[in-house]
C-alpha cells in the first residue's frame, strides 16, 4: 500500500521554478511586435473558432452531467449570454474551441496551443477583470512553459501517443492562470506542479468526441491548479525532474532532454520568436495545399470554373488514404475529400464552414466539377511527408493552368494575412452572432492587446441573446 | 498539427468491451458471503475515514476555487448538510477520504481502492435514489475492473511512478457508475474509454496535499465519463489495447499482459475471493507491526505499564528509515514514530486519531515511557521487505513479554475483526458527529448491502449540522 512516505523528492534541477521565475516577472513591455501579433491572431482565431464550435453537442452533454448551474459574476459560456464559475466556463468554452478541429496549432508542441490558453485566459480574465495586455501576459507565460516543456519532450511524447496539447498544455494553463492572478514564483512553480498529477489524454481517443474533452478539462485543471496553488495548496516544485515525475513517467527514463527545456532562459519570451500557424479551411489539413493551388489558379486570367475538362492533383502519398473520396455520402464527410473541396475552392475561391452543413455537397455545379477531378500520389524523391500539392487544370480551349501550393502560413515566417483571419472570423463568429456583433468584436480583437478593452468588454460583445439553432455537427 | 485522422483503432483483443459485457451483467446474487463482508467494510471503513477526513483544509480550497454552489438534489458534502451536484460531491468526498491516508488498500491494485469507489457511488447513488443492493453491485462492478486491470499492468506501473489508486482507478469508477447507472454493455465499455483519457496523478506528488486530490478528481472524472457515455458521447471502446491507448501509453509497449486482464472472466466477481486489509491505526503503516504486538503484550496477565524498565522494538531494516523517531515536533510527526504509537498502544490498548492531534505528545506518561523505548534492525536472513515488528518488554520485577505481529488484516484470509471495524468507525465519525448519530450509522453500515436503508437515507444520517471545529490538519 502507497504510503506517504515511500517516494521523497530528490531534484537534481529545479525545473519549474526555474521556468516559474522567468515568467513570472514577465511584462507587457517585453512582448515585441511579432508576440503582439502572434497573441492577436491567437485571441481572435480562436474566439471565431470556439463561437462557431459552440453549437457544438458535445457541451450541453458536459454541462448536464456536471451540473453546472449559472453564476452571476462568473465567465461568459460561449454561444450563450450565461456566466458560470470559471473553471466550468474554461471546461466548456475549451471544447467549443477544439470541437471543429479548426484552431491553431504549433509544431513543437505537436499540438493546439490556443484552443488552451485563450479559452482558459477569457475565462479567468473575465472573473478577475483583467485586461487585454494582462491576457497578453499571461497568454505569454503559458506559451513560454508549453513551448519549453515540448522542446524537451517531443518528438518522443508525441510519438508515444500522449495529446500534447492536454499533457503538455495542462501544465502551460497552470502557468499562465499563475501569471494572470500575480502568483510569486514560488506559487507559480506550485501550481504547475499541481497541474502535472492532471496530464492525461492519449490518441486512441482521436476521431472522436473524446479528443475535444481533452482541452476542456485540461483548461479547467490548470485553472483549478493556480487557484489550489493561491490558496496554499503543496505539490512537491521538482515534480518534473523527480525520478517519479513527469519527465521520467509520461516519457520514460532518459527519454528527453530537461537540459533543452530551461536552455536560453534569460532571453526574450518565446512568443516573440515561435509561430502558431492558422488553419483557413476547416477541413483536414492534408487538403489545404490543393485548395491553396485551387485558389490561386481561381485567380489567373483566362480561368473559368464552368469550363473546366479535367483536374489532376497530385500530392505525397501519406495524403491520400484519407482524403481521396470521390463520393461524399455526407456533408461532413467533405472535411476529408480533396475532390471535394478543391472543387469549391474553384467555385467559389474559398472553403467555408457552411460547405460542410446540411445538403451542401449536393449541390449541383459541384458535383459536375468533382466528376472531373482525379487524385494522384506524387513520384518518390519530394520532401518526405510533404503537405503541398499541385493543382493541374485543363480547359475546353486546351488551356492549361498549373499551380503547387502548401497550406497557408506554413512557412514559420509568413505571417497570417490579416484580411484572411477577419474573413474566417467573420465566417466563424457569425454562425452564432448578427453582422453587427461580429464587426464590433473582430474590430475589438484586432486591436488586441494594444487596446482598451477589457475581457469582460469583450466577452460582453460575444454574448449570444438569442437561442441559435445547432449548426453544428461534431 | 494532430488531425482527426492520423490515428485509427487497430484492436486485437476488444478488452473494454469485454469486461463491459462481464460486469454490466453483475447482480445481487453474484455476491457471496465474503464479498458481502468486503463491500460492508468499504463502506464503514471508508465513511468512517471520509467523515474524520472532511476537515482537512484542502477540500475548503477546492470548493472556493471551483466555485461550488449547493443544489438541492445534488449529494451530501460529508462533514456538512449541503448538497451539491454529484461530480462535485465526488471529488470534494474523494478528497476527504484520502486525505488521512487512513483508507483501505488492495496490493494488486497497489493502491486504495474504497477511497475511490465509495465516494463515487455515495454520491451518484444519493442522486439517483439508489437502493444499498444497488451500490454494493455497483462496487463490485468497478473493483472488478480496478484489480483486473492492476494485473494486467502492475507492478511496472506502480513502479513506474503511477498512482494506481487514480490511474487505474478512473476506469474502475467510469465502470461502477456505469453500473449504477444501468447502462448497456456497449455504453459502460464506452464509459471506460472515456476514462481512459483522464487517467493521471504521479508519485511525485506523494507527501503533498496534492496525493488526495488524485482521488477526489479521479472520482469526479470517472462519475463524468459514466455520465458522458450515457448522453451519447463517442470514444474509442479499443483505447485500452490501441497502439497509442492506455497499456502501450502508461506503460510502455510491451510492459504489460492484456490477457490477465481478461483472464477467466466467466467466473465469480474478483470480490468474492479478493481483500482490501483496512488500516487500524491513522500513522505509518510502518509501524502497525509494533502496536499489534504492544496491544497482544498489554493484554498478557502480570503486565503493567508503569513497571515497564525497558521495550525493544525490532522490524525490518526498510521500516526504520522513516520511523524511528524518538522526540516528536508535534503530534502530527507521531505517525511516523515507532516510539510514540508503541507507548501510546502500551498504555491505552489503541492508537487513536486524537493521538495526533494538538498536545497530545506532550503527555507525561507516553513521554516517561518513550524514553524507555529502543529500535533495532532485524538481522538479515527474514522475510525480505516485512511489516512485522518484534516488541520485547522486560519489567522491574524481571518479568519480560515478547510478541511478534504484522499489520493487523496483513494475512488476506483474515477478516477484520467486526468490533475493531466499529471502533474504528465511531472513533472516525465521532470527529464529527454526535454520538447517537454515529451510532445510528454504523448499525446501518454493519448490515450492509443486506438493508432496506437506501443511500439517500445513509446520508441523511451522516448530514453535519453544526459546524464544527476543524480538528483535522493535513
Amino acid at each position: 500500500m502507497p504510503t506517504n512516505t515511500e517516494t521523497t523528492a530528490e531534484a537534481t534541477v529545479a525545473i519549474l521554478p526555474a521556468l516559474a521565475g522567468r515568467i513570472s516577472a514577465y511584462r507587457i513591455e517585453d512582448l515585441d511586435d511579432h508576440a503582439r501579433r502572434l497573441v492577436r491572431t491567437a485571441f481572435t482565431d480562436t474566439l471565431g473558432v470556439a463561437l462557431a464550435g459552440s453549437g457544438f453537442a458535445g457541451i450541453t452533454a458536459i454541462r448536464t452531467a456536471a451540473g453546472i448551474a449559472a453564476s452571476e459574476n462568473g465567465s461568459l459560456v460561449l454561444g450563450t449570454a450565461e456566466r458560470v464559475p470559471a473553471l466550468d466556463a474554461g471546461l466548456l468554452n475549451g471544447v467549443a474551441a477544439h470541437a471543429l478541429d479548426f484552431d491553431d496549432g504549433n509544431s513543437a508542441l505537436g499540438g493546439h496551443p490556443s484552443a488552451m490558453l485563450v479559452p482558459a485566459l477569457l475565462a479567468l480574465g473575465e472573473e478577475t477583470g483583467a485586461s487585454a495586455p494582462d491576457v497578453a501576459v499571461a497568454y505569454a507565460a503559458g506559451y513560454e512553459v508549453m513551448i519549453r516543456l515540448a522542446y524537451g519532450l517531443n518528438p518522443a511524447h508525441y510519438q508515444r501517443g500522449w495529446h500534447p496539447t492536454s499533457t503538455i498544455g495542462v501544465i502551460g494553463i497552470a502557468a499562465a492562470a499563475a501569471r494572470l492572478l500575480r502568483l510569486s514564483a514560488e506559487r507559480t512553480a506550485i501550481a504547475m506542479a499541481v497541474a502535472v498529477s492532471h496530464a492525461a489524454g492519449v490518441k486512441a481517443n482521436f476521431g472522436t468526441m473524446t479528443k475535444s474533452l481533452h482541452v476542456g478539462q485540461a483548461v479547467r485543471n490548470g485553472i483549478l491548479a493556480a487557484k489550489l496553488a493561491a490558496a496554499g495548496y503543496t505539490a512537491n516544485p521538482g515534480a518534473l525532474e523527480h525520478r517519479q515525475g513527469f519527465l521520467a513517467v509520461y516519457n520514460g527514463h532518459g527519454d528527453f532532454d530537461s537540459g533543452r527545456i530551461v536552455a536560453g532562459l534569460s532571453g526574450p519570451p518565446l512568443a516573440c520568436s515561435e509561430h502558431n500557424p492558422i488553419k483557413l479551411y476547416a477541413c483536414c489539413h492534408s487538403t489545404h495545399g490543393a485548395i491553396e493551388a485551387a485558389r490561386e489558379i481561381r485567380r489567373s486570367p483566362g480561368f473559368d470554373a464552368g469550363r473546366v475538362e479535367a483536374v489532376e492533383i497530385t500530392v505525397d502519398p501519406n495524403r491520400l488514404p484519407h482524403t481521396d473520396r470521390p463520393v461524399l455520402t455526407e456533408a461532413l464527410s467533405g472535411k476529408f475529400s480533396l475532390q471535394y473541396v478543391t472543387s469549391r475552392a474553384l467555385l467559389t475561391g474559398t472553403v467555408a464552414l457552411a460547405d460542410f452543413d446540411g445538403d451542401a455537397h449536393h449541390d449541383p455545379a459541384t458535383l459536375a466539377l468533382m466528376s472531373r477531378v482525379r487524385v494522384m500520389p506524387a513520384a518518390p524523391g519530394g520532401r518526405s511527408n510533404s503537405f503541398t500539392a499541385t493543382v493541374r487544370i485543363r480547359q475546353f480551349d486546351g488551356t492549361v493552368f498549373t499551380a503547387t501550393r502548401g497550406p497557408h502560413g506554413s512557412e514559420s515566417d509568413t505571417p497570417v494575412d490579416p484580411s484572411l483571419l477577419r474573413q474566417k472570423f467573420t465566417d466563424c463568429a457569425g454562425r452564432v452572432l448578427p453582422a453587427d456583433r461580429v464587426t464590433a468584436l473582430s474590430e475589438a480583437l484586432l486591436q488586441f492587446p494594444d487596446t482598451g478593452t477589457t475581457v469582460r468588454e469583450l466577452m460582453r460583445l460575444a454574448e449570444v441573446h438569442r437561442p441559435t439553432e445547432a449548426r453544428v455537427t461534431p
